[in-house]
């Protein structure tokens, strides 16, 4: 496994490997990495090639989140990655990828405007420019993201049809806990009370996934439900529930085509996500 | 010469192109082609293969602009092409480029507010989504831009920096014709007196860059100078006439690094444009 953190060394293995006609899956990630992102990388290994990128994007994070915080270990996301056969980790500083006079910026109007959209105004501005500067600089053949991300790989998706971007996204499931929990970096900034109460968020999502199975079409009734379950839970505050078209991110009142179902709560401090998808 | 109208079409000769590794060299346009296209599509064919799109781009003409006038003549474009050695014209159809579900934009800061930008809002918002599209639909190993439109050839080689397209940008000059008037699609809407009042563009440019060139640093008495000879012409209508950083785009005072001095001048209904680029 080769670890680089330049932009010309990515290009110089990506050329030999396209002369030798060999094949490249690409999994992009912020490190700190887990079984979820294990998925994506093991679901990559049907290429020749699995590329990994480990870089927390400075422009995703609005001014008052976590980007300071966000937990980092690089040395142990290698150890991982090797584990899985990864060939090779890009790992840039944000100077290599964000020059002094940066000023380019891919948007996106519609998709981003609901669910986490609504509470980070700024987040998939920075999601769309760095996938495109990543894909850009990878070129890979196809390239994983997780469906817990609901709306991130819906936005993706978009982006690589309206910009003709010649890569397949493919999304994958979401990785749970035993308990339930859905997979997370963020999950290690819960205190022990918060981790048990976090179950509320995989509990509510199994109830509403449930009425929507049993044949209930009434999206309103389904939310609710869903939000009395999560206000059950002293420590759980919601930022949304919201039930929405799985194309176009927006509100639906009944099940009538593919829709997500995507809930944010904050856990103390903590904003989680989790989400079900009902195919139509 | 092959003429196709879908994405597809064009994927499908590249990826050919691709095994039997050759480059490919792009000229994008909107048609109506002159010799400026021309010296483009020549410089072009030091590549093994040149394509040609034509396409007016309807997102990057703002509301109250010539987007339902602006002149169009296939045919004769087809056998410029021919007669020129093109290998590949892509001439799609808008639903082609904007699908009912498109709302993915490229955007810019900085690069895009002075000049044509300040005039044009919605303009290098629209050429920098179809180019971007363009990039990745044809993935050619150079791409040609004329320096006539020199804010658009800054920005694109901004936008290919930022977002690290894999495209080498290669700006050309400007063709003009024997008296002076830089080569423009738009040069067919003026009338016989409009014609020769165009001239007063040409004039400008050639009075700046002697002073520079003599060795004039004030940046204001260089406009100045420009100004004073434009507004000799009555038919004339100045929309600006700046002095910028050829990088930034951003005016200014004194010529101490490279510059970019361009003007945009109302010839009656027709606003057309000129410009020297003066390089320390």
């Amino acid at each position: 496994m080769e670890v680089v953190s330049t932009i010309d060394q990515v290009r110089e293995r990506i050329k030999q490997w396209g002369n030798e006609g060999k094949t490249i899956g690409f999994v992009p990630t912020m490190g700190y990495l887990h079984e979820g992102h294990g998925s994506l990388i093991q679901k990559a290994g049907e290429n020749d090639k699995v590329v990994v990128s480990i870089f927390v994007n400075p422009m995703q994070f609005g001014p008052n989140e976590d980007l300071a915080n966000y937990p980092r270990d690089f040395e142990k996301d290698k150890i991982y990655c090797e584990s899985l056969g990864v060939d090779l980790i890009f790992h840039p500083d944000p100077k290599e990828m964000y020059s002094e006079r940066f000023c380019t910026y891919v948007d996106m109007s519609i998709l981003t405007e609901e669910l986490c959209g609504k509470s980070r105004p700024v987040h998939f501005r920075g999601v769309c420019t760095v996938v495109s500067k990543l894909f850009h600089i990878v070129q890979p053949d196809r390239a994983y993201f997780g469906q817990k991300d609901a709306q991130q790989l819906a936005i993706i998706k978009q982006m690589v049809e309206d910009l003709n971007i010649d890569v397949e996204v493919i999304g994958c499931p979401i990785i749970r806990e035993r308990d339930g929990l859905a997979k997370s970096s963020r999950n290690t900034y819960l205190n022990k009370e918060e981790r048990v109460a976090a179950l509320v968020l995989s509990q509510a999502v199994k109830i509403g996934e449930e009425l929507v199975l049993n044949g209930e079409k009434d999206a309103t009734l389904i939310k609710e439900t869903m939000i009395a379950k999560i206000e059950s839970e002293p420590l759980a505050k919601i930022d949304y529930v919201k039930i929405v078209d799985g194309l176009t991110m927006q509100p639906v009142e009944r099940i009538e085509k593919t829709v997500l179902a995507a809930l944010a709560v904050y856990i103390g401090k903590t904003r989680l996500i989790d989400n079900f998808i009902f195919e139509i």
